[in-house]
């Protein structure tokens, strides 16, 4: 049975190097390919297809909410870009440009979108003239290109694939409820979907989006203990609609300015699935978005009655909805095919052979936990439907106990440091407010300050900063980020 | 109610000049908009929400006959997209290139996809060892750029969007039958989702592919009688293999190139939709693509019990599964809101006041033939179910009739570009094969060859060809193309 284990013995074990772990994982569970394009990455049909289950799903949930899809020009000519001055300083350092066309230089180079909010703005510009016109929420699927130094799979690459939302509103608050609308939606979406708990709240001014009002965030925490900001919502206030001019007549015949908010999230969402979940053989899917959540594999298959039993039980699992595929290649063996299932991350498998067969019976065994449960072939689909209810839960609460284990207080800029250099995680810790401090927080210890979170108390009056011993503003999340 | 056709009559005929009636509808229906990207088209929600129908029911055909979606960069470095020479010859003039990335020149710059062959290749270079890696069957959703000087919406734009499927076989009959099986994949989604009939047929050498052995195509008839190529089917044969060295080892321990086919079909397909079934009115949306499948529409709004009952109706037909709206806008009037879903091109609107609710009746409105049907609200649901069957059949019988009644067979050359001058439509004429004939041909008519249909008799002894008199070889379907 060496061979056998031959998958799953290539794969660097997590706790000895993550990182090779992660590389190792997202190439022997067939996510991800490479080309001759430098820093980019194919996405294979199984990276692809969990792509395809997120998208239908966070689809579903936007359009609930009155969101309508649209496409938009993958281009934007320099002078457009340069509109919001602090829009193109966050972002032109990064742009791949184009030059030429159809054999001939370009009057105006254009970039390839980093992000389309000039874009939406133009057209807002020229579609929105009366208050009857308002409320605007156009979101597209596209991928967008940022020129990378160094890439990872899914965590970072020069082009990547993702949503992004631009609204436009007649009012501030309004442009606020939809910012706080969405920024919920992704969490619930994290918790609910992928069974990934965040932490909600605002970036501090130095880590907001270049040319957003406010930002708000869900951040995650990943199985090394460093975070990873897993989408993000904007509000712009009306400081894009001045630049480009989005006025409105409202109801009082007065010309007004629209309030404006963007909200995305990406590919990277796959990584973050990868890296809480997945376990040293391999991926760990969430049960709602595994592109194959059951696989039936026959043991001596070759015996009379066993491929048919095998299909009848797929047959019977689809039937209950469940996205199920037989494996009955016969040039692998058994051990090979839970190797792969365990490998690829698929939520069940199935065993059945002729001994289970007699008994009226197969063995359903959990990926997550590797639980073996026999069960009678009758029941095969509403035990799995159960299993797969009961393995959402399970992860999301593994994620979470994990997470509040590795979530520290920090009293003092000593303590701050020594868990920082020593214990992965979240550290929160009150700040006073300042980016000096959030400058030296960061050159000391590599920590950022990832959000200041929803719900928490009010800050004590006898707060004082961690760094500077200043008052108070924010009890801060910080952890060192993807 | 002038106002209530303002809507309309800002169409103009299209019998009168088709080319602005096609860029009045596109406008007025709200499917296209403009930016200042120069050539490239923004969809709005009622133009991309047709392209996501027309994707779902597309990628859910794709999948049955084991399509797996992957997703390849948007950028083709410059000497990979010069491996294969007949291909880089028919795409290197049209493509816009990336020079700078990062804020520096790059070493080699890369052109914007025009399509992915060479990126296909490139990966199946690498992951293609075995014969039991074979078949591959990958497709795409993308984007993609040629650089276009004149543009028009759907048709012709320098940024279009398509799916691409690029598949690998281990036999020359494999690639030849999947050649032919997505050819036929593309005719029956249009001719049974768009209500839109199709010429299967070969392209001669002239107009086939760029790198391909032979292109297969289907050719739709437009309104003004002009051709729409509406989606081609290449086979590779072991071209780019050799090119790009795809290689594997055969069951026989030999190894062999593997042979390659290309498919894809674009937006222009909403182009087709326009132009075939669309009238003075507007657009003709054929029921299984349209976003909204009926509209209610509340008659005197304001009395009792008349929003109730539209939206009980609205709910009946929800849940029989139609897409429906109901239209309950106090700012316009139903003369409006009837034009308005005419001009949008929703198969059904339900008219409901207070005098039908007293009969317990609601009038349901066909867009295509705009037949008035008194029905039971009871039976709204069935009633509503039954008549867009018989509006996507009626619709498909009308276009063929009107392509029938199109479509000329040209016995002399004289005869043929009497036609070609006077009677736009299909022209239906023997061809010698030699492509000094197609030349001339569209040097003297603007006529080029659509195709040479499957499924003719063997051509006669004694035919000859159209232009030169000599021997013919094949029945050519001809037409002035988009």
């Amino acid at each position: 049975m060496a061979a056998d284990n031959k998958l799953v013995s290539e794969i660097t074990a997590r706790d000895v190097d993550f990182a090779q772990w992660y590389t190792d994982v997202v190439k022997k569970a067939e996510l991800i390919g490479y080309t001759s394009v430098k820093g980019c990455m194919v996405f294979k049909p199984a990276g692809y297809a969990i792509w395809e289950n997120i998208k239908a799903e966070l689809d579903r949930r936007f359009k609930e909410t009155g969101v309508q899809n649209v496409y938009l020009p993958m281009f934007i000519p320099e002078g457009l870009l340069q509109k919001e001055t602090d829009h193109v300083e966050g972002f032109a350092p990064e742009v791949a440009w184009v030059t030429h066309g159809g054999g001939e230089q370009l009057q105006e180079r254009m970039c390839v979108r980093p992000t389309s909010e000039t874009l939406f703005c133009d057209l807002y510009q020229k579609v929105i003239q009366s208050y009857r016109d308002l409320p605007k929420l156009y979101n597209q699927w596209c991928s967008v290109v940022r020129w990378e130094k160094t890439t990872r799979p899914f965590l970072r690459s020069r082009e990547f694939l993702w949503q992004e939302g631009h609204t436009a509103h007649a009012t501030a608050e309004e442009a606020e409820e939809r910012t706080v609308l969405m920024l919920n939606l992704y969490a619930d979406f994290l918790e609910d979907v992928l069974a990934i708990p965040v932490i909600r709240g605002r970036k501090t001014d130095k880590e907001k989006f270049a040319g957003a009002e406010s930002t708000y965030t869900i951040e995650a925490l990943m199985h090394d203990g460093k975070a990873l900001q897993s989408g993000t919502s904007h509000n712009f206030g009306d400081g894009f609609a001045k630049a480009f001019g989005i006025q409105y007549t409202d109801k009082d015949n007065k010309l007004k300015y629209v309030h404006q908010t963007s909200w995305g999230m990406t590919t990277r969402l796959i990584g973050a699935v990868i890296m809480v979940h997945g376990d040293d053989s391999g991926l760990v899917l969430p049960p709602k978005i595994a592109p194959t959540q059951c696989v039936v594999i026959p043991i001596r298959q070759k015996a009379e009655g066993v491929l048919d039993k095998a299909d009848e039980i797929a047959a019977r699992l689809r039937e209950a909805g469940i996205r199920v595929s037989v494996d009955a290649d016969p040039a692998k063996s058994p051990g090979w095919k839970f190797a792969e299932q365990e490998m690829r991350g698929f939520p069940l498998r199935v065993e059945i052979g002729p001994k289970d067969i007699e008994k009226g019976e197969c063995v359903i065994v959990r990926r997550d936990t590797r639980e073996k449960i026999s069960v009678r072939i009758d029941d095969v689909a509403s035990c799995a439907a159960k299993l797969l209810e009961t393995i959402h839960k399970d992860m999301f609460e593994r994620a979470k106990k994990f997470r509040a284990e590795h979530t520290y207080e920090a009293a003092t800029y000593e303590e701050f440091k020594t868990i920082a250099d020593t214990k992965p995680g979240f550290i929160r810790a009150f700040w006073c407010g300042d980016e000096a401090c959030e400058n030296k927080i960061k050159e000391d210890t590599t920590c950022t300050s990832r959000c200041m979170p929803f719900g928490e108390p009010e800050t004590p009056e006898d707060a004082v900063c961690i760094c500077c011993g200043k008052k108070a503003r924010k009890l801060v999340c910080w952890g060192k980020a993807y």
